[in-house]
């Protein structure tokens, strides 16, 4: 069939056709919107200059409308952020924290890094001039930890993994030559699942993994290879199968193989927040920074926001439109005084945001690199930090330089959102210290976002249950009257940048549609 | 005993011990050698401006002696080589090429790419000033081809990895659930090779891998997740089992995990050439081009090297040294007047070189890119080319560019080498649209490049085998005389970057060693 359509309609219509088979596949992402039409003098009024809101800005002033985006914050890009030097974070709680970096480095304590998929916000980078470059997720020479295995040691990734596909391999080789799994395989298959096992494995001849060539070009030699009269490499030891199985590591390996956490990754060029300001050079004339919006108001013929200007001693204001984007975080919104129905109140409601909080720690040198050969990705430990990544940028450059040195979901978000920032940073040492033993020697100074305590979004990311979704998330989409909800709360890739942008396209999208039938 | 180290000795003391035991590891580099007192007036022949030979140059002027180096080519570099537009690439059989590629795009017909653990490549590179950048190498969203399996249609890795892999554990979890594996698993470790099973799978709570949002979260949804009312994602179909089993696709799977091609990997920015440009700042002034050498002499007090001077007519010359350092590859050495004895000369006779092909293709567009979502990372497929790679630089931009089109090793490159150019690049075409519907469509130009016909080398790279290793590596590497080896040959990473460098290295350790012996 697809030669056929490749001889009648051209490459094109084949890979059309592909597509459709599931050959090709992004995300829900089919090109930018073709808006045109807008009624002119019709005013969409956008609340928040994150990514959701500056799309949607920039999408409909191009249809055609007059828009205006109030903005909590003193800056535009919401939770695309990056910290650098001189940079000040203040958090709800009182404590301020001064960025010490070197000139150059930078955290990135939102989003960090773009999926190969994500093919709405990679549109947008390439359209805005923003430049990408490779994001390293997996690194086989980086290091797992869990406290209880292995002796409490880190152990290589490529140690891991390795001995844990041999082993794997050689239990179900065993089970299926000892015929003891017929009745599930066919005698046909057998054959190939025997020889499958082995060569993915790294068997030896006998359906056995064990210590040698095989198993070492794989997790390394004890004695790498070299060259010249004592290039001989000398193989490695093992790990017990049993420790292997037992620590859980496995669920690292499992982590890389995840939709999003797939290579090929990506992440801007001198840091997450060149997007957010590739968004702002686009719409930044139509942005009012310092706008703490408290209500939210709609009859049968126009939006009324009401808000303080804290550019002017908070003085009290309204902004009127024809329609209303409201970008602003759920944590945020459900506090507000806002006039819609009561499913989408009722979904503004329920769904709950996840603590996150992340560190940036600062050390003198790249001894990550220089020391231990690892060159970005990401180490893992069962601690509360949960893993340390490394910089996917300047490798190989001397000098200090900036590494995520925790990234705190759940409780242990909790426990560290109550800590006061010196505390968090020596807490991250504390737990960095088992994986680097020069962690402590090499630090130079730590930043921490507690997201919980942003006064923005009080929270890192909409975090919906399979049942609030059932019950609530129609609703918070939905157009309700004159006002429509967008980010990533409205999507099924929460806590994305993916998520906002095809969000903030659909809830345009639809409300484009509704204003041209109001016409 | 590691804590009370790091008490005792302090971080550096306790890095050390790690090292020791197995936790950091490279390539067997220790650094660069620190030779000093080279007697003044002492001369070192070199012959060869490859790495080994240039890097062999560097290291002993500094050590003090006098160092001359002669190279067969009109260019240093060797293997190391990048083809660009406007570039003439001739070949033994009278074949020329005349690269057409648009400005600023090349392929790197030689080494390609530099696993992590290439450590003395890495220091060099860094030394010599050429900035290194991610070569991806695993992509998940590349495809795997076999002909005869999936219907002749290419998979995306991932879709194939996600069901490999449940299956494995499908088929694993069953065989224990059933205490079909009582003997060779302890009861107490049965319930964690189940729990890791279920986990590493993604199988569900009943121990089954099935279509669903676990399975599809690995392998893509066939509507994927999106934004807004009708963003809810739809599971994608499995494979069957023993389709899955049957394609020996897993073999690519297996790929990377070997040593030599984990992650992280790099390539120079701009070319791999760009490590011979930079060793060539440090020696360039040492290189007489041209020279075709035909004999190499030695006594007890010298070594002469008669040589064609092709710059000069083929004019013989003869050049003299009290030392000789040799990086000329063992297919043209052997054919050579060389006068060392018995053991060294059976050496150089016993390995046979690798042919092997490789085609670079520069398309309209970066298809791959913008229909596929494929950046960087690699198709395989079982065709004779073997595999497509894309172009890890350049990402998202327009205009042309040129990815890997085959590399072919084996029976396959004997075939491709005895084409002309022309038939090598139809055969890619031809094999390649199996993978890219469009890949005729978008072509625009090419070039092959066939080491079995490269008169400097002929052939890629030494393949030893375990028998020719234990008869001849010792005495090929052996200083006879005043006479040593050196390159990839000489060493146990052999058709690597990395073999060349540790070579040479090991070969002027040796040779300063004797030569202030003889002092």
């Amino acid at each position: 069939m697809l030669t056929r359509i490749g001889i009648l309609g051209g490459s094109a219509a084949l890979y059309q056709a592909m597509t459709s088979l599931g050959h090709a596949a992004g995300t829900d992402f089919a090109g930018p919107p073709a808006l045109t039409g807008g009624k002119p003098g019709t005013k969409v009024l956008v609340l928040g200059a994150g990514l959701a809101g500056m799309l949607a800005a920039y999408e409909l002033r191009k249809a055609g409308y007059q828009v205006q985006i109030l903005e909590f914050q003193n800056r535009a890009g919401g939770r695309n952020i990056s910290l650098r030097g001189g940079d000040t974070l203040s958090e709800l709680g009182g404590a301020v924290q001064k960025v010490q970096f070197a000139p150059g480095n930078y955290i990135n304590p939102g989003p960090w890094r773009i999926p190969y998929h994500h093919q709405g916000l990679l549109h947008y980078c390439k359209a805005f001039g923003v430049q990408l470059e490779p994001f390293v997720e997996l690194n086989h020479n980086s290091w797992l930890h869990a406290g209880n295995a292995f002796g409490g040691k880190p152990v290589r990734y490529r140690d891991y993994a390795a001995d844990f596909t041999g082993f794997t391999a050689e239990l179900l080789a065993k089970a299926i030559d000892q015929h003891k799994l017929d009745d599930p395989v066919s005698a046909d298959e057998r054959a190939h699942v025997v020889a499958a096992m082995r060569g993915w494995g790294g068997l030896t001849a006998d359906g056995a993994y064990r210590k040698g060539s095989i198993s070492s070009l794989r997790r390394g030699f004890a004695k790498p290879q070299g060259g010249g009269v004592d290039g001989a490499p000398v193989p490695s030891d093992l790990f017990a199968r049993d420790d292997v199985m037992r620590s859980g590591l496995w669920q690292w390996m499992a982590f890389h193989e995840r939709l999003d956490m797939q290579t090929t990754m990506f992440q801007p060029v001198g840091g997450m927040d060149q997007i957010g300001k590739g968004f702002n050079r686009q719409v930044h004339d139509l942005i009012t920074l310092n706008c703490k919006v408290t209500a939210i108001h709609q009859d049968d013929r126009h939006v009324t926001v009401t808000y303080n200007d804290m550019s002017h001693g908070g003085a009290v204001k309204q902004a009127e439109a024809d329609y209303c984007v409201c970008t602003i975080p759920l944590p945020v919104l459900s506090q507000l005084d806002v006039q819609v129905g009561g499913p989408l109140k009722a979904a503004i409601a329920a769904v709950p945001y996840a603590s996150s909080v992340k560190l940036g720690l600062e050390f003198k040198r790249r001894f990550w690199e220089q020391d231990d050969q690892i060159y970005g990705g990401i180490s893992f430990t069962d601690q509360p930090i949960s893993q340390i990544s490394y910089p996917s940028h300047g490798y190989f450059s001397d000098g200090p330089a900036v590494l995520l040195g925790g990234y705190m979901f759940g409780p242990a978000a909790y426990d560290f959102a109550g800590m006061t920032p010196a505390e968090r940073i020596e807490h991250g040492l504390a737990q960095g210290q088992a994986i680097h033993a020069n962690y402590r020697d090499e630090f130079r100074t730590g930043v921490s976002m507690a997201w919980s305590r942003m006064p923005w979004t009080l929270g890192c990311c909409s975090m919906w249950s399979e049942q609030a979704r059932k019950t609530h998330y129609k609703a918070l989409c939905a157009i309700d009257n004159r006002i429509v909800l967008a980010g990533e709360h409205a999507s099924y890739i929460g806590c994305w940048q993916e998520g906002a942008i095809l969000s903030s396209l659909d809830a345009i999208t639809r409300l484009h549609k509704r204003a041209q039938g109001a016409a």
